[in-house]
């Protein structure tokens, strides 16, 4: 058993929860929880798994088929607290290996819906949108490099899972994926005041991409341009404007609605 | 300058910022940054200011109007840290007396469109929610007294002002509440995959109430016998649920976007 935090592992865990540059070099995250572990195991992604000692009657039962598989360690109470980063930890934690995708793959799918976040920055926020396209039926999700880290344990909590479902890539250049995007024959849609029509307006069956600004800037510049189309989420009352996860979830169901629709006619 | 944090207004503020009981029994609340603050004014609820000494002078360039017109007290910066809840604060916190709501008055209104939340826990979720509430021109929201506190300063941040702008009510009983609206002729939909439709089948352009349930167990057992028809928002992949915040939007702007369709018919 482990119990001092100054084990080689234990400080290993740490730095890969508080740094997402050692994540990106390690090609590794870490996940909490048994749901989240049990994901992890069920998309081969699994690498090593971390068991509170108090809890580990408990969660080897659960878990039984996965601890006869995976390489564990059983630690003490207080070093699972000292490497968990919620306030009251479920007793097990694993280490994983990040997904990853390539973007022209995710560019050619057969469905093209796209998502293109632009410096999204809340964990919370980007969390609740990969849960929400997921349900809506993205094809994937495309990142600025400004964008908060994916694999950031707050983001990893929101996505209840998505995280291992839905394609996504971080890009250089947003404004050139946009223009890839538009030069396959898809609008780009931009969220926008000026000059644009109600987001239930535009008929995006074919397949089309929306741009979700960051959340103090809204969309960039230089990705605006590349954007085809404007559309705006009415808004009643002296709202200034929607949650960024929010306006992303309404314009991605319109996009699910017209299909469901499509479809049933 | 107060610069002791045991001063009875500095101690009296933190109490606020710390206790849903006594904001209640006061009938106070703190709100934190120059927009909240002038929010408040403009809804004649603001009691007084709190200025930390270092921004003073860049605040009460931007709020002269106030600063001649309401109380206010210049604190230390050490202080306004310990008064604040936010990691960067802005400067400035202001009391405010609670908006308050009558009930049957919600009802009356003119629109009838009413959020109904059974429980919902997360501060985050629930600022979001009124924001959304807002936004989609829903003319009430609503809460099981086992929500939230709309007052704890997590969810006054994120409502973004719609805290003094959304008519909302605590009842005692959900349910009840439910009933009566039903009693008024008009549908009651709550979230739930057996037997349901999907959200967008509905004709909600009459006046409708959709009710949000708990973030982990959904719709409380006595409440949903007050439902009067299913609805479940399709989820492709392999989501168990979205979240609440989000469930709320796509309902409430499919709500919005039946009422504008139809006005321009």
């Amino acid at each position: 058993m482990i119990s001092s935090e100054s084990n080689g592992q234990i400080k290993e865990v740490i730095k890969l929860q508080k740094q997402a540059r050692y994540r990106r070099k390690q090609q590794t995250f870490v996940v909490e929880g048994i749901k989240m572990v049990q994901e992890a195991a069920y998309h081969g992604k699994l690498q090593k798994m971390y068991i509170s000692e108090g809890k580990y009657q408990e969660i080897s039962q659960i878990l039984s088929a996965l601890v006869n598989t995976y390489e564990y360690e059983i630690v003490s109470d207080q070093v699972l607290k000292q490497i968990s980063e919620t306030v009251t930890p479920q007793g097990i934690l694993g280490t994983v290996t990040l997904p990853t995708y390539d973007m022209e793959n995710i560019l050619q799918q057969e469905k093209h819906r796209f998502l293109l976040l632009d410096d999204l920055r809340d964990p919370g926020n980007l969390g609740t949108v990969m849960r929400t396209a997921e349900g809506a039926g993205m094809s994937g999700v495309l990142l600025s490099k400004g964008s908060v880290d994916l694999f950031n344990p707050k983001v990893v909590r929101s996505t209840m899972g998505a995280i291992f479902r839905v394609p996504y890539c971080y890009v250089e250049d947003l404004a050139e994926v946009a223009r890839q995007i538009r030069n396959m024959g898809y609008e780009v849609y931009g969220t926008a005041m000026e000059g644009s029509v109600a987001y239930d307006e535009p008929d995006y069956t074919a397949g089309a991409a929306v741009v979700i600004g960051n959340e103090a800037n809204g969309i960039s510049e230089t990705v605006f341009q590349s954007v085809t189309k404007r559309i705006r989420i009415p808004m009643e009352g002296q709202l200034e404007s929607l949650n960024a996860a929010i306006s992303a979830a309404i314009v991605m169901y319109e996009m699910q609605r017209q299909e469901r629709r499509n479809l049933t006619k």
